[in-house]
């Protein structure tokens, strides 16, 4: 608008004139190598499926060859000096990276002989890359092993994808939870550029060690070893994608259960915690509210699940507590994973697992959800509210840790809120027009924003899957997810027209 | 805290001894002449049951005098000079009038012929004083009708307390929709003293007009006129009490349904646009942009309905839209009526009722839920934020009408809309430990919260009743409905710990 002169005609900008074309080419460039590693990751079910003598080899090693070749190009030609970063090249480049990565990981599950519309198809990819964990495929049991593979990648990729983004791009555009520590650093952007690397390198390494650990666990515990990596894979991610149909439950082990918990909970806590012996101060975040409160929940809410079976059902209260925590912990880490469909317990459990579908695990992990940092702050700042009405007059700092929290913190954190149950809302009423009853909408909805995987309901509850629903939904529901893992702001101020006109 | 000397011992606080008691005082005065208000009002149903020789008579004149007596006692045993008006008495008085009410008004419903324990009775009152409408009565009628009276007068009689609530005190106490203008409001406190009376007065006459002119027009339609004072005392209350159990669908008349989707509509404007001319400047808010929103919503959400039952079912559209309007307009201000099951339309219907039970109507009527007013700030706070995130260093004001809201305000609203759907969880949980069902325990405390009437699912829905529900998930929904009709704050604040020790 400032170029707009008084007569009505336009004064060239050659800030943007030059700007934007730069702007493109830096996303271009991007995405197109984020597609480069999406299709060398292609080749792993391509091997695994050239072993099992499977002709879906073929679908993988020519998806792979096919977008390798096009995102190679792509990369060269819009190669040159990065441009200035600013906020809108820091939406763009995100949104557009995760669709492109959903979008592309889709055409070998498309192709395959897994039998899915191209709406399916990018479902159940954006079900991985956001490591949602929903599912359109029934008969996972006699799939092939490279299409299981890859499902399982896609999640991994995705899991190590978000937690690089919590940490090192959502800060700058002040969307996602850890917002609040950025804008109070004391640190020069210069100065932490060098520290990225080995921060980006940190995190892959705690990553690689804790899904290396599980598969390890898991294989100890009976699995085979292909379902271990696979399973360790989902649980590192919370992603949720099991090999079999009755997902965690195929085992009936209570130690596979207990040693899954533990590593969700891994999975579900701010990932700086593994490296901070190699930080820099301002990511010393242990003493982060948010653990002890993230832990506080999932112990309460086991305890509330079990004692009800025990009350309700007459379950064996040791026995109830295995299987209530590995299933509450499941979906409170957004993982999705289920020993048996939760919801046949009791009412009482399906309350609580409605609420626990909401919160989420920490904020810098691989977890979805409101998350309990901002739970942490929404909950003080009711309280500081509460205070400033009986003692208008008292000065009264709102504190997250050690630190205050400015009042854009709070207002990020209350926007994400609002953002959240307006989409949630959204979401419902654009399901129920595809003809989908109010539980299977409201849910549907809610474990796609909240990243979790099942929902309530007959048709997509913990025993059932989103196969039979019309593709109008599924892309409702993949944009859903995309909202969710990208925690909104990111993803709908693109939507909105006065990011471009000003 | 302060009157803790360093070695532990308690030094005498001299405000606080002598405030004390004074507050009680004062809380059980303004409670006991709300109850012999009440006390009064039932004399009304007495009248109609003697004519009718109906023995419950001697319930509501019994009912009377016991509480009459009391009250009056109690009010000049506390009558004495007013106390300073604090933010603690504020809320202290605001949540026991309430409270009190209910539990005088369901002492009738108890005692007399309706068969209901004392938790139904309870409901029943609360649901009739918040201007909610659920119902715990079947039959309604074949019911005395004095019995029928009393629920609507204590709809009309919640809804005018409301109305008063919401301008004059809930500001004070930064409690509701209205704060935002009485803290920007330039006048001194002492100057607004002598208006409030004069606004009191306008509001009664405005309200008793109203209800007037629906009751004549309902007339001239063709109802009673018993049914048709009860239910224009329940439509401008926007309670929803009906005297028959297919509430408006009985008439089977679509001028009754276009007549009262016009008063329910005048019910749940902001009370002040119908006496403005006698008001200060301060009151002007006629181009108060939450009706605008209203209307829009209104509009947008019966054309929505109307075209989906084209669609869908095949209706004609403009029977559709007659019926799909008024069971909308029903919904969205929070009245509750129904002219038939709108929930066998299709899906599509049901989730369109469902977003439109969370949206309520305008702040300063009787209507409830989240109000538009709020919905009005939330999009415009959520619209400055995106803006600043894209230009970080403009200078962005966010506005209401013509004037700017401070950041007080905007935490009011914010901290409300935290609290709305924290206590919406809260209470789906405490409900399915009751037993009910996801879509009864999560629908069962929204249409509650958000003082609307009917749920939904097959219990609670558009053609069920609350009869069913055992009385503990009762107590829980009467709470829920408080809870909903005092904005949250003014009722959550008592609970808070800090309140009473600071």
């Amino acid at each position: 608008m400032r170029n707009r002169s008084a007569n009505g005609l336009q004064t060239p900008d050659p800030v943007r004139c030059h700007g934007e074309p730069a702007i493109f080419r830096t996303i271009a460039n991007v995405t197109a190598n984020f597609g480069l590693a999406l299709a060398g990751a292609m080749l792993v079910p391509a091997l695994i499926d050239l072993a099992d003598e499977n002709p879906d080899w073929k679908v993988f090693v020519g998806s792979s060859a096919l977008i390798g070749m096009v995102c190679a190009m792509i990369a060269v030609a819009t190669r040159e000096e990065k441009p200035r970063f600013t906020q809108r090249l820091g939406f763009l480049v995100t949104t557009s990276v995760w669709i492109f990565g959903a979008t592309v990981g889709a055409i070998p599950l498309y192709v395959s002989s897994v039998n899915l519309t191209y709406a399916g198809a990018f479902f159940e990819s954006m079900s991985g890359l956001t490591t949602t964990g929903s599912t359109v495929i029934s008969g996972l049991d006699a799939l092939p092993r490279g299409i299981l593979m890859w499902r399982s990648l896609l999640q991994w990729l995705g899991g190590i994808g978000i937690i690089g983004m919590a940490l090192l791009i959502l800060p700058s555009l002040r969307a996602g939870g850890m917002a609040l520590f950025h804008m109070e650093s004391s640190d020069k952007s210069d100065k932490v550029l060098p520290r990225i690397n080995q921060l980006t390198g940190g995190l892959v390494a705690a990553y690689t060690a804790l899904t290396l650990t599980c598969a390890i666990v898991y294989t100890a515990l009976g699995m085979t070893f292909f379902d271990a990596v696979n399973h360790a894979m989902t649980t590192l991610s919370t992603g949720g994608y099991s090999t079999h149909d009755a997902s965690m439950g195929y085992f009936d082990d209570n130690r596979i259960l207990a040693a899954s918990t533990l590593f969700m909970i891994l999975g579900s806590l701010p990932f700086v915690v593994y490296i901070r012996a190699f930080l820099p101060r301002r990511f010393h975040l242990w003493r982060d509210p948010q653990i002890k409160l993230f832990l506080l929940i999932c112990l309460v809410l086991s305890l509330a699940i079990a004692i009800s079976r025990r009350v309700i059902n007459g379950t064996d209260f040791g026995e109830a507590l295995i299987s209530s925590t590995f299933n509450l912990v499941s979906i409170i880490t957004t993982t999705g994973y289920a020993s048996e469909d939760f919801t046949l317990w009791s009412n009482a459990a399906i309350g609580l697992f409605f609420l626990a579908t909401f919160l989420g695990g920490c904020a810098g992990s691989t977890a979805g959800g409101i998350k309990a940092n901002r739970l942490y702050i929404l909950y003080h700042l009711v309280e500081t509210n509460f205070r400033r009405l009986v003692r208008p007059h008292a000065v009264i700092r709102l504190r997250y840790g050690n630190s205050e929290i400015a009042p854009e913190g709070i207002q990020t954190v209350t926007i994400f809120f609002f953002l959240f149950f307006g989409t949630l809302l959204m979401g419902t009423v654009l399901l129920s027009m595809f003809g989908l009853d109010l539980i299977t909408a409201f849910s549907g909805t809610l474990t796609a924003l909240a990243n979790v995987g099942p929902g309530f309901g007959q048709i997509i509850g913990p025993a059932g899957n989103f196969a039979s629903l019309p593709d109008g939904a599924l892309w409702i529901l993949s944009i859903t997810m995309l909202l969710g893992r990208l925690e909104l702001v990111t993803v709908l101020i693109l939507l909105f027209p006065r990011t471009w006109t000003e």
